[in-house]
């Protein structure tokens, strides 16, 4: 038995990955997945409430980097500097976790059901970001809207990175951040 | 019976609707909302797959419209001026869909099940949104990005409409479409 509640998780999620890569998601029991991690299926529903979550572990981690991250940045800048500033700091997770990321996001894109949980986590990431930026004095409207693009630019970045790009994640990060700008910045008025 | 297949989607809609919000959605079934709407459960599922996609129904139109409207939209704007472009013409069918889009938005925000599905409807409709892009010769990493912020900024004018705003629908899409571009155009640079 792994010695710690950590150590369990990392070995559940490893064996659910495996599984979904090798028979499909939807042929894949949380007892399999419990077998493969040399673990029985209460021990993996003490860890885990669903055959979905396995997979979005990192997620809390993510979301307390950038909301503190958001929290921590310098006065003074725009709402979405701070996120390019909060994004880079978070990118240090998502490259700790490489060797696992590649193969999730690929099982993630070929499953509808993880699909739609990447969504969910994706929207309540984006409304913890909104909220932290509110938290910083970014008016309500312009919070969500910058959370929103700002996810947009990291989850781009964070893809490009994973495609096999010969660029460093920072490097995504601040070529989708510089692409947001370009895409507003250069646009005449048109009212 | 209803004399076309338009008025009995129409009717299943308003009673699905109208069961969601009185009952809420896991109590509901197929088959009350056929009986609400005066027509046999066969009949819902030749218009509708599952209890959820019947609230779902004007997202193919806005899809079309939205697509359309970028397609058409004049030469030389920049990628997030053909998206406001777009939602201004888009806005006339939530415009008409007024009387059924407030409630249906509560159901919604109250309900995980929809609240999926509709996450899942906005990635499929921002993927067409940047496909439309890309044909007109937006660079493929500005499409994905332009599609996803231009859809953040539809999705909170429509959002401050609904929720009573006194501005029309169009000055909704205008300020959003402003707060989007100030996002980004007033940073300063930070490399």
């Amino acid at each position: 038995m792994p010695r710690s509640g950590a150590e369990a998780r990392r070995r559940l999620q490893q064996a659910a990955l495996e599984l979904y890569r090798e028979q499909g998601f939807d042929q894949t029991t949380t007892a399999e997945i419990a077998a493969r991690a040399g673990l029985n299926e209460r021990t993996y529903f003490r860890h885990f409430p669903d055959k979905r979550e396995v997979l979005f572990d990192s997620e809390a981690d993510l979301r307390e980097a950038l909301t503190q991250a958001v929290a921590e940045a310098s006065d003074g800048l725009q709402p979405l500097e701070i996120l390019r500033h909060a994004c880079r700091k978070a990118a240090r997770i998502l490259e700790a976790n490489r060797p696992f990321s590649e193969p999730r996001q690929e099982v993630i894109a070929a499953t509808p059901a993880l699909r739609e949980r990447e969504l969910a986590k994706a929207a309540s990431l984006t409304a913890a970001l909104a909220q932290a930026l509110r938290q910083r004095g970014v008016a309500d409207r312009l919070a969500v809207l910058a959370a929103e693009a700002g996810w947009a630019a990291f989850h781009r970045a964070a893809g490009d990175w994973l495609a096999g790009s010969a660029q460093s994640l920072d490097d995504c990060v601040q070529q989708a951040f510089d692409d947001l700008r370009a895409l507003s910045a250069t646009a005449g008025p048109q009212r």
